[in-house]
């Protein structure tokens, strides 16, 4: 494990920074980085369940000890890759700005776009393989349906049932994601990104603060 | 063994009854059916990668050879299990009958009451769980996506672009499988089906018949 340094640790830690655990070596942040790279790559080939230390430690290049010795197991491995490296608040303000009836259109462009980051797009689809069969992975998805951007988004608007409408435009967004990332249903998967963001958008619109027909009936 | 009985070969198996395979003795009905069952029940809750057939014959109290005699590989047994026990013909005159703008609505409750359905359930979220890592069980989500009811209902309106309007529509009930009965997003998870319907009812609609901004520039 020549390739294991045990650097400064104040240095940037590739795409998930994240604060070092107390009482642990801090090690090198490129290995560091490195591991959390792969996992992402292995959780977004074949979510939690399957992906293994192992196969982790392989595609960085370590022993499968120094992922261990690193993020103890595979479930806080997993939590540590998954930490989104998107900040929503900075761009909340240019979605809000613009005119209020393209607030969904603005929000499908800009999620979108983030889906064909390079540094998102294995961090999205591990997540969601991993959601249908792993408790964490779920509540993981769940806070980003639920308390994510979409009800900064619900709040901000200041209409009735935030919690519900950041819910409902969830529920579209993943399933774009399913449908279009992750099982490839034709034309959605090669549809190009405005078109899909102005069709799908006016859904995002109406949930968020359109008229829901019967939901004051909760 | 002694349960199992090679007993006559037409009687009903079951919630899928499908063809008998060729060259292989059919066996009793009732016994196959019930590992069908089981292995609704151990798809449904662990996904395919995970699930096994060892679990599966458990579950139906047989000797997981006889799994294997009856079914052949975990795949074929996902597949036999996963046939969806739903005659959509049936209800498609009903839902295409009524006030046409009340077509996604009457499809959104459809389905709705469908998923809650006890020989339903467990087949969705088999299928769903196992699409996110399993090419099979992804290319069965892909087909009722893009070439299932949805196609059917876009089709008989007659609009341009059928294939894209089904996919649509089948992102947002995918997405609404997912945060409802998968991931169990509130207040979404715990919402009562009429009101579910009359909410992502009108984007199913809009999805199927309306205007789809920006649709043709494909």
């Amino acid at each position: 494990m020549s390739r294991v340094t045990h650097g400064a640790g104040g240095g940037p830690a590739g795409n998930a920074p994240g604060p070092r655990r107390a009482g642990r070596r801090p090690g090198s942040a490129d290995t560091r980085g490195r591991i959390l790279e792969a996992a992402r790559a292995a959780f977004a080939e074949r979510g939690f369940d399957a992906a293994t230390i192992r196969d982790v430690g392989a595609r960085a290049g370590v022993d499968s000890a120094l992922v261990h010795h690193y993020f103890g197991t595979k479930l806080r491995l997993f939590v540590a890759a998954m930490e989104m490296p998107v900040d929503f608040g900075a761009a909340a303000p240019a979605i809000l700005a613009g005119p209020p009836d393209g607030v969904g259109e603005r929000f499908a462009g800009f999620v979108l776009e983030l889906w064909d980051r390079p540094e998102v797009r294995p961090l999205l689809l591990g997540v969601v393989r991993s959601a249908s069969t792993d408790p964490v992975a779920a509540a993981m998805l769940r806070r980003m349906l639920a308390e994510g951007p979409l009800l900064t988004l619900a709040t901000a608007l200041d209409r009735p049932d935030a919690a519900l409408r950041a819910a409902l435009a969830g529920s579209q967004l993943i399933g774009l994601a399913m449908a279009r990332l992750i099982v490839g249903v034709e034309p959605l998967a090669s549809a190009d990104r405005e078109m899909l963001a102005r069709t799908v958008g006016p859904t995002i619109q109406r949930y968020l603060v359109g008229d829901l027909a019967g939901a004051e009936g909760r």
